[in-house]
């Protein structure tokens, strides 16, 4: 059995864990499709925090508590580069982090495409699934906002961190995708799979710049298999993140069955075949989508495991 | 009273600490002309350590005991890149020192020059003299050695710390000097200069890179200032460092003497008119320069500043 899962944000990352525990179990193959939206360069450094987030906490090495980064991290270059009075000071770079940062950016500047340079990184975590970006071109997720600054496109980290979501959004733009292409993999791995999984991630900021890539839309949608869906959202709340806030920008209510709505059926054009929600949401109608109700708290990498055995019954 | 001073590694840096005392007591200027021949590049960051020596130590900053890099040093960036196997091992990047390297990489590759890069970094350490880099332009020290793997070149930082100079070594080579130009302000601080000091510096490996940009030892040998060298040699050994077995590989006794022979008489187209010598090394000749004696230990700013002021009286 093949699993493909579109992936994005430290939710998706979690659900990875039990993908995994999942696909051990009855001997599967994992291919996780990561959003590189969120990428940015940091004090020269290229910075991919979804990729990140998926190596360390497969890897075991990211922190559990904070949700993001690396376990026992620390932060003396951060201060030290606030000390230079560099910017931005907004973004956090944990020392641990910046390693990761240094090889990365050193094969990028060697000429290695991203998705080379995550199978090195990837030497390392043994994250036990194997880890593609979306695409190995350039593919930034910006926020077009309003404020005292006047009308402008800010990266979706300077929206995210500095801002803190809260700043008048007109829109999100993926700057690149016109031009970016599949990384060598993605679409062979869609052709080739069982069936692909939407992780809980947020599917404004974190599934739809993965969508956005050409071609890797049809791949899905026009695809042999099955497409499952997890929501992000439990009774109307985002489960962590500001899932909220980005469904606000494009007028989507914050619900299981807005979500759902927003990624809409195959048959009509949309992604899903299947839509599995919490038991909150039972009841969620999805026009000509199978929906399902599951717990959905990835409390455990047990119950994240359960919760993608009940999406695979939808198949 | 303007005061030019040649200089290098830890010893210059330290050396520096009493010129400043010094300068201070007599509202002198000082411009310190540093080495660039040790620096290199690290997991894609450039590492100017005798810039960064003067810096730290200038800016209280550096660490004590150790004599290289930080107070209060971390090093969780290097672990990190050792866990990724990222070459090379042998070099130990601190946390708090990658900081620095960050922002001048940044700047580097934005297309400033090494020289207005360094005042940007002492923007924050506010060292108390103008400090230039020799050149703007790459100069990086090289050593020929011979061993199991052949007669090849290798960075001196590699000789130095990687096989703590301990091969066999046919000479030095300073790559990219022959098209290198001195940094802006060197030649007019050398023109405008009332005493050019030579440091208490490895004359092998950090005086002689200096005075290999071209045009740049015409300055000092045929400027209007009288030209003062303190001995980094007391009593047949290095103060610290490993200069002994840098003027072993140029064939040169290791004393005051010998490194004064080294240097040469001005008048016979040497560098000095002046030579400071230890009280251990009273007597020592070197052909046509005026020979002094005084105590050469720099074991505080006192007595460094001391040391100033029986060089300046060579003038």
């Amino acid at each position: 059995m093949r699993i493909v899962v579109l992936t994005g944000g430290i939710g998706g990352a979690r659900f990875l864990l039990g993908v995994r525990a999942y696909a051990r179990e009855v001997g599967a193959e994992v291919t996780a499709v990561v959003n590189v939206g969120d990428d940015l360069l940091l004090h020269g450094l290229k910075v991919c925090p979804d990729l990140d987030s998926v190596l360390y906490t497969l890897g075991g090495g990211a922190d559990p508590e904070r949700g993001w980064g690396r376990a026992g991290e620390t932060w003396t270059v951060k201060n030290e580069l606030a000390a230079y009075g560099a910017e931005p000071s907004w973004f956090g770079l944990g020392d641990k982090d910046v390693a990761t940062h240094l090889v990365r950016t050193q094969m990028i500047n060697a000429g290695y495409p991203l998705s080379q340079v995550t199978e090195a990184l990837a030497a390392r975590w043994q994250p036990g699934v194997r880890l593609l970006p979306a695409t190995d071109d350039r593919l930034e997720t910006h926020a077009v906002v309003t404020d005292e600054q006047g009308r402008r496109a800010i990266h979706f980290q300077e929206w995210w961190v500095r801002y803190r979501a809260d700043v008048p959004t007109d829109r999100f733009v993926f700057v690149g995708a016109d031009a970016a292409k599949p990384a060598p993999g993605v679409v062979e791995a869609l052709a080739a799979a069982d069936v692909v999984l939407i992780a809980p991630s947020n599917p404004v900021v974190s599934i739809a710049p993965v969508l956005a890539v050409p071609g890797l839309r049809d791949a899905v949608v026009g695809g042999p298999a099955p497409v499952i869906g997890v929501s992000p959202i439990i009774g109307g709340a985002p489960v962590r993140g500001m899932a909220d806030r980005c469904l606000a920008v494009l007028g989507v209510e914050c619900s299981a069955a807005g979500v759902g709505g927003l990624y809409g059926a195959r048959p009509a054009g949309g992604l899903l075949d299947g839509w599995l929600v919490a038991p909150e949401d039972e009841g969620t109608v999805v026009p000509d989508v199978t929906v399902r109700a599951a717990p959905l708290r990835m409390t455990d990498e047990a119950a994240t495991a359960a919760m993608v055995r009940a999406a695979l019954e939808l198949m």
